[in-house]
């Protein structure tokens, strides 16, 4: 089921000056999406020519003229990640040879956000390659969505700004009156503690559990443990996107275990590589919730799965970037 | 059919000085011809794991150091483009990270080099975008090999050495013995004919024809014509690369027609996309003469197909680089 | 005799809008052209001080505040060129540092497009020397017409605008009845056969054909061969440029020698270095037809010469480029 | 108590080849951990005139040629950061117009390494905009220690080698024979749980603990919660740095609280700022262990104070780098 | 005595177009002067959250949107010069990441602006090194006061507006009647004698002395030496700044010594450092005359000290900067 | 008359190691110089193809593999300055092709060097523009003479090498025995005294006078006004170059008419526009001194003319940056 973001009015307030000068374009990667934005916007998507030559190479023309315009590119880089990210490179390309005058990739979910850093030698840190790609095929902003690491703002110099899906996913929570409920945020592993922590803030500074998954010293084994305490409560596992499924089905195991009286999970992207989708259904979760920054096709969804919508979130933002208001007042 | 390319000694006559640290390593693309240019330089390839996610991402990591040392990466961008390109990008990130002294892209096959140019508004010129990518990505220097416009090299302002693939195809055209017939050396649209003649010069002087394709007034149906005579020669038709098909396997059939004794193809890169295999088999070509530039998979190869290989020129010329000593002699 | 583009209206449809911020400057290449230019703008040429010092270096100083405008440079880097290409960058220079809001270097002709590749070892690409330069100098965008090679428009990483004289020419020649005679193409040497083709499209498809040079086997003397039919019909002799007039008066005798009932020359851009004018004069073409991109001067000039101006074409360009409207619309 | 680390040779197995060119300097930040670099290596510290004017602003000369060497400039840039950092740019740019054939940035602390994010709109990254400094005044690579986070890597497009000072601690706790006993490692806050989760896993997978605060809802008082059990164990507190010991000694009093038998506290980088003395001194701690990353004053040290040398692991690291030889591989 | 700037009007002439665009924010080197500039402007200085953390790291926020503004920081680079320059990179940083349109730097003092040359081998030029930081963390222009020397302006490529305090120091002799008088205008030193040339030619063509400092060749002492005529003269020494007021008070005993009526002390910049004040007071001047480009603390001011404010100059720049009209005419 | 330098030995000690990595390449500018320059080195120079095509265009061809060299390309930009500047563009640009492993651009003269500040508004800093040009087209290093300003060495980021002919322009005048006399040494204006006092200095402190120029405020006729004293000694006017010889002629005649018993001058840098020459001979001067860092032909000789050379200062310049030995001592 998808669902529009409750939190933000249904248009923005003023209408926007100078809209000739204001266009959207979708690549291929999530057109549903850029279309739900850009109807916010009350907006038609940018025409333009995306095709695919016999050998692969992609081809791209826009359609209309956009010297001088302001330009939001939604492209997020989901799997294929490589092709999606190509798109976006070759779209901005375009865009700047054609004299656009301010050019802004939207990217509702950043791949290879994971390969931030190096964990070992001669490993490549792709997330700021990436970013470099962006900036250098001329890129003159970045509107993201609730990246991996916060630290990736810093891997551009242009602007960057930031927008998060977690009151999407609060205040359908509240709507549903779960947080009437006593509710733990677990956190599915050590690296995700602060996120959840922050989550938990806000649903009233809800009590956290970290799941510590461990190699036991006598038999090499790695083994579940929850640090903190989950017996007869609602538990929320909290990431930031759900990639194979492997840890948060792991994880909602050792709670029911545990004792807790109902799971759920809660992510912004919804990866869903293989087999995430067979980990997820049959009834582990009451409820798995993510949002549209990547689509699901048909065949990945599934009884207990919600699917928010971020459109009125990247919409706001992008009215609010164009109209030279405050984005960061949005989440105040 | 494989063969080596006979213009070159077997291996390079003197040792590779301070050869610990020159180091070959293989992108996906076409490790078979990875494998014969460190053969020839007397080396094995450097160990690398490379790995796709799940999610589709690829890792990437070097598995001895390369601190200091003079790596060259091999990898034709070919289809699947993006993901080779990607590929090519994240290996040479890594490099720059974990300190090589030179990296060098060895680009037996250029991938995009056809958007070389603007031919409407709003296109990209993505073959300067992927030059671009390649050098902000932290190559110190390209080798690549027959690229469909000189003036790609402009694209770069790193070090680039361009090496050609004629030599192996006209050996072998005088090692069959073809040179000794009337031959006419035929360009298969009017943007190849400046290549059709640099080859026809090398092959004593032949003669040139060109297929230019036009519209007709009346009823606007385009035709193949032919400027120039093939009647009673062997024609050897000649480009840079073979996609489709389309055009030469039309040509080959106005050519026939015209009274060509023996049609031959004469191409560097296979690229092979659909339907070029059906379009090239069945008796169309008495001989259909490609490179190893680009992998020709079993389920490509028909009867008529020969592949040279040219494992030596890039063999050769990576040795010269690190050697110092000069590159453009090797085609004089 | 000097004519005016006839494609376009004689002035913009639309008044300029904000025009005190748009301002035009001539450098010392071709200051009639850039009048000319500024008068299809309705503007006068914004005040500048030229000067060469004692010991040949330049200086200049723009002589009202241009804080904030659009400033278009025009400047064709023709002989001298270093001079001409210095004066641009210092102009350049100065506008930058005068704060002008964007740059654009408006070059008629392209000094050094024929460096556009290494053809043999240790030699320079000029032309990206050059594509560099300016950009580095701080031209924010380049309007640039008919390039020697399209693909030097990838040169640069800031916006490109290419404008074609082809249809000034073509005007010209239905206009004088020309194109109702049977007539055919002719490419001067095999280099310039898409330019050439391209050319015949246009004029009804009209047939082509291609003057090969080669040397002949047995006696290393260079001749000149036709490939095509020129018997009988008027040929139009197509080249970007006119340099010493080398090829193309021996390609016109040529021509008459095969039976062509008349020889027309067609160029852009008439570079007439030493010694094209006597090879031109004298009756071996019934007219020599070339722009105004490059001065030429009186003692230059002979009967058989038309000059056409492209004053309208670039005005035009300029007046889109300030108003964001589209460039690519004007050669639909 | 100084103590030098444990775990390497005392100094490197072979000579330094080409030892004339390689050379160690040290700004003011830190010249005992410089000297003690240098006598790892075998060197004496370059010479340097560094001074400040009358008037606060830093003068640097360096004393004898570097022409062609390879310079090592170990800088922490602990407090006064902007002096420390800029006396290190100073130094960089010194070496650069010098001619030094590289320059490697060495440093034990990065100051600034917190602000690597926006947490709120308009605000800096600052610990880019060092990197970008760094990397802008001529610097060729660096070598950090421990840095605050791992993402801070990507900040550099030059090569960045990381090293830690976990192995020093360790060892020393190993030596101690505390790892006898039952063990507990403690998080003091929720952004630090990696890391101490990191920790434990080198001492035998000891369990992990986590602090919370947390602002109670009612009365809006925060208040510390532990998450995991240390009742009757050894508790020991671990941190990339001790700034003001607010949260560390908070958190020490509620272990102690909450039954632990001993509170030790372990950290890379001794910040100490005020009052971080009179909070670690006084009982609180059985131990409070450090490095010499940055220097502590002797009015800052107290009784319970260790502080370990992290001399060795940076001068093994200076001569691997030097060398060509693995750095990664001195942490496996 | 502060007092403001006579030359020009109290507040400009025509409101500011667009005014909610323009923003000014002051470090915290001087908000004396930045307060003076914005009210010369009808404004009020945007408010911005400075703060220095226990460990002496600085923390910037800014409080209200700048999103597509025109910022101006008011710096001065003066003591702690390290503290101040970081403070203002931190700040562009902030702008840059917060969407400012343009970022201007203004410089009342250009700190290290004497290191802009290599004196001796090894030593840097820390005034480009601070030209590139400042261009490089994000500032797209700056607004310069009396630099010390003019080739700094060539430091930067983005544009500089270079203003000048000598009219307000000219227009206070002028008041006082001074220039009725008969003068000679003092160069201190020889390096000084084209700043002083200047001064002079605007107070009527006023003669010129130089205090030359040279080592006796048989004792090597170093004595001062006038060259040129003081006697029963008003002497005017004229620098940039004082510093120690080591060179200026030693000629003002020379000038006494030779007979001059009375000695006047011009400057631009107080840097007064130690020992300046006792040097500069007790009656060796007739007085002191400097601006507040740098802010002179109470304890540093003495009966002979006048402060003239160039609030009115810098403020009537950034208008014309603003409103993209002249700078330069300000001065003719 | 050309004379030797005579401060350094005729060769350098030690034989170049790894010579064959040592090339030395002329631009058409000064090949007598350069030549000389090979000669002091033991070296040819390397062997280059310029030519000038019939429209003006340069052509560069280095004739031999410099792939991994040390290269040296010597050429003052002295007139023709914009060919003698592009030539030096086109070749840097063919060294980077040609992957030359360090290319420093030797540069005697400095062309453009006066424009290196506005002096009004909207000028450019044409010898910024020329150092970016320089950097922009891939040379590593700069080695220059006696720059106009020193300042100039920060125009660059890359080393510069600063050398300097005062030592053999005063070895010169030693040897003539002209400092055993009474000497002054006079700087042609106010703005060459800092120069001038350093030439004083090292000729054993001598005396200084200056030229001043200035209006006469009753009737606006500009006077020349000697300060300081000459009678009766020999004076020795000291410039950095001499090119119109306005200044140092009117100079010479007010020095006469003062009383001076002999006048000489020194320059290092023979610009010599029209009319020079006419005002340097015919007996103004006892002896004009200059050096050959631009080449000054026979038409320009006249008998009071001396030419010193400073091939040696170069060579060694070169030969100890070749070698990794400090440049500055030379100078000690």
């Amino acid at each position: 089921m998808v669902r529009s973001a409750p939190l933000l009015p249904p248009s923005p307030l003023a209408p926007i000056s100078d809209s000739n000068r204001l266009k959207i374009f979708s690549g291929s990667a999530n057109p549903a999406l850029a279309q739900e934005v850009a109807r916010y916007l009350g907006m038609d998507l940018g025409p333009m020519v995306q095709k695919r030559f016999a050998d692969g190479e992609l081809y791209i023309q826009i359609q209309e003229s956009i010297r001088g315009a302001d330009v939001y590119l939604v492209q997020p880089t989901c799997r294929p990640v490589n092709d999606h990210l190509m798109e976006l490179l070759v779209i901005i390309d375009a865009c700047r040879r054609a004299s656009a005058r301010q050019i802004t990739a939207v990217l509702p979910y950043y791949g290879y956000a994971r390969a931030d850093r190096k964990t070992a030698g001669r490993e490549a840190i792709t997330a700021k390659l990436v970013a470099n790609m962006i900036t250098q095929a001329g890129a003159h902003r970045v509107l993201a969505m609730d990246l991996h690491s916060a630290q990736i703002q810093g891997y551009f110099d242009i602007p960057l700004d930031h927008v998060y899906a977690q009151p999407v996913l609060q205040a359908y929570l509240k709507e549903k009156g779960i947080l009437n409920e006593e509710i733990v945020v677990v956190s599915p592993d050590v690296g995700g503690v602060a996120r959840a922590r922050a989550f938990a803030k806000k649903l009233k500074e809800a009590p956290l559990a970290i799941i510590d998954k461990r190699r036991q010293a006598h038999n090499d084994v790695e083994v579940m443990n929850l640090i903190g305490d989950v017996r007869d409560k609602i538990a929320i596992l909290v990431d930031d996107m759900i990639d194979t499924a492997g840890t948060i089905s792991e994880g909602a195991k050792l709670l029911r275990k545990l004792g807790a009286k109902a799971v759920y999970a809660c992510a912004i992207h919804p990866v869903f590589s293989e087999p995430a989708i067979q980990r997820l259904r049959g009834g582990l979760f009451e409820e798995v919730i993510v949002t549209n920054t990547i689509p699901v096709p048909a065949e990945q969804r599934f009884p207990e799965l919600t699917i928010l919508s971020v459109a009125n979130v990247l919409g706001e933002a992008i009215w609010r970037i164009h109209e030279d208001s405050s984005v960061s007042s949005m989440f105040h």
